[in-house]
């Protein structure tokens, strides 16, 4: 039975929830899929990093970066940086969970680089890579007979890039629509029981889902990303946000709210993307939406997206409750698939 | 490149649609998955069987049955019955799409039982196999290393089956809730534009939904079918359809629908199943669903169902406008997950 050492760099909310999932999983992992594992190397943003060829205690490591504490005490090898903990660690398997730089993607799309050059297979849950580099990472990963998977970059944990990899075989997309932005979909649906945009903001902000700065979301950043992500991967056609025609929802009034609720319709942030002739076009927009479509019901930080294929014409993922632990059995789920 | 020998054994609606579907996908087969292929043989139930050997034109046979010929002349080889199409077409996969036998699966199960035995792929869109003999197949497939697959039975096309098998490892299903009948859902979407249970019924009947006889849908025993296969083959918990706690919706009244719609509800016939310490709760039974249920906005003949997982909370996956090629969609991906 193969023994896959894993590395983690980047050990924040994702990060720590996967090493409890690992936990979790890892009876079910020997006895169903014949795999078991060490964790050889963690690394942090600001808790220092650990190194153990022979396994390090991943769960004690999560309790003492959630006390505060640092991991350099648990290594046996000293750590300089991200590049010298990725040479050092061992691993077979890299789960890059370091936060994401929308701008340019790196210096996540160098640490996956370097790691599949290293012989691992190349996790992230961050969406920059697939981003700006998905084309470079995936054939240098072929070049290495080693994967570059990335699950939990759109919907959590939701399969979506799995479904069409291995569940939708010979099923061209032609195009899809959906609501990825959570942050501003509770901020629609706060407002449609009353609250100002500002408030509802407020609140999305108390409960740690829009950032001090909330433009990414609310000006449909946040959503180009995905709309990007998913067609550069999904349609094979690079993609960047910028090409998308995004409006966000600052111009949503509580009138047009209301309004909306008279004709039993809601606001929401629409995301979609078509084929056309020789290009695709992308789109993030505020909609009108009744109840016969299925994004109506998707309430809250819950996600939706309906592909249109040439096989199936309607076919829908909805994702509901997400959090932390969606998005780290995405990165499970990824790890599982590299190696089985 | 392999080239694969097909046999159609049933050759109505899906499995006409499928010798279509394989006309437009021959060139992505071969060109994306490296798969060519033969169809050695079609056994249809009123229009005769032909076995060719070096493969037989199956577009045309498409023609020839729905211009009410036989397709005994196209055959290089005498065929007695369906046993005897099996032993001779030479195939290396068998669709099987014969008609449903609720109550005991066959002849559907032995038909797919010789194609194992011979060194077929056993595919089918028929769920009397899956709700009866589920785990023997499935067993002696792995025996004779082939592959039993049956993605169409449930919801078309969707990925549903593929989905838990590749893109949900380590994902233990706790329970589910859907809507997994057309003819009640469409039957129920009448009578909230005012239409009496009688006349939807005659509706369904005309658009081809429902059956002469309609009880088989509109008391429930098709949607406890689909609960007992899903409850089979994910839970690993054999469940029969007369297990499931069934309430039909002959009870649902107009006046019952106008209080729904006053409330901003709808009834709906939920098919749903739980995992219980040592066994499983199926119900199938008109619920009233609120608009924040994913349920809500499932129209007509689309359709729906809710996973609850130990690792993702709700994931839910939605199919609209399905129709006979979406099944024969469902055959052709188990065709290529089988053999790539």
């Amino acid at each position: 039975m193969p023994r896959y050492k894993l590395a983690l760099l980047g050990f924040g909310n994702v990060g720590r929830s996967l090493a409890l999932l690992l936990q979790r999983k890892e009876a079910e992992l020997r006895d169903r899929y014949d795999i078991t594992f060490n964790v050889t190397g963690i690394a942090t943003g600001r808790h220092g990093a650990a190194i153990c060829p022979d396994g390090l205690d991943y769960v004690r490591a999560v309790k003492m970066v959630e006390a505060g504490e640092s991991l350099a005490d648990l290594s046996r090898l000293p750590v300089q940086d991200n590049f010298d903990f990725l040479r050092n660690c061992g691993a077979d398997v890299l789960f890059e969970n370091t936060p994401v730089n929308h701008e340019t993607g790196q210096p996540a799309i160098n640490h996956l680089h370097l790691a599949l050059e290293l012989g691992m297979h190349a996790i992230t849950a961050n969406k920059g890579p697939v981003v700006h580099a998905y084309r470079d990472l995936k054939k240098f990963s072929e070049e290495h007979n080693k994967k570059f998977y990335f699950e939990s970059t759109v919907m959590d944990g939701a399969p979506i890039f799995s479904l069409f990899r291995s569940a939708l075989p010979a099923a061209r997309l032609l195009g899809l629509r959906g609501i990825l932005n959570s942050t501003t979909n509770l901020i629609l649906g706060r407002m449609e029981s009353g609250e100002s945009f500002d408030v509802a903001v407020q609140y999305a902000q108390s409960v740690g889902l829009a950032e001090t700065d909330p433009s990414a979301d609310v000006d449909g950043w946040d959503a180009a990303i995905k709309v990007a992500a998913l067609v550069t991967v999904l349609m094979d056609i690079p993609f960047i946000p910028q090409q998308v025609d995004r409006t966000g929802i600052r111009l949503i009034t509580p009138e047009m709210i209301a309004q909306a609720k008279a004709q039993g319709k809601r606001w929401k942030l629409v995301c979609s993307a078509e084929r056309q002739a020789d290009s695709v076009k992308g789109r993030v927009a505020p909609e009108l939406v009744s109840s016969s479509s299925p994004l109506y019901s998707v309430e809250g930080s819950s996600s939706i997206v309906e592909f249109h294929t040439d096989t199936l014409s309607s076919l829908s993922i909805v994702e509901g409750n997400p959090g932390p632990q969606t998005t780290a059995y995405g990165l499970l789920a990824d790890f599982i698939n590299a190696v089985r």
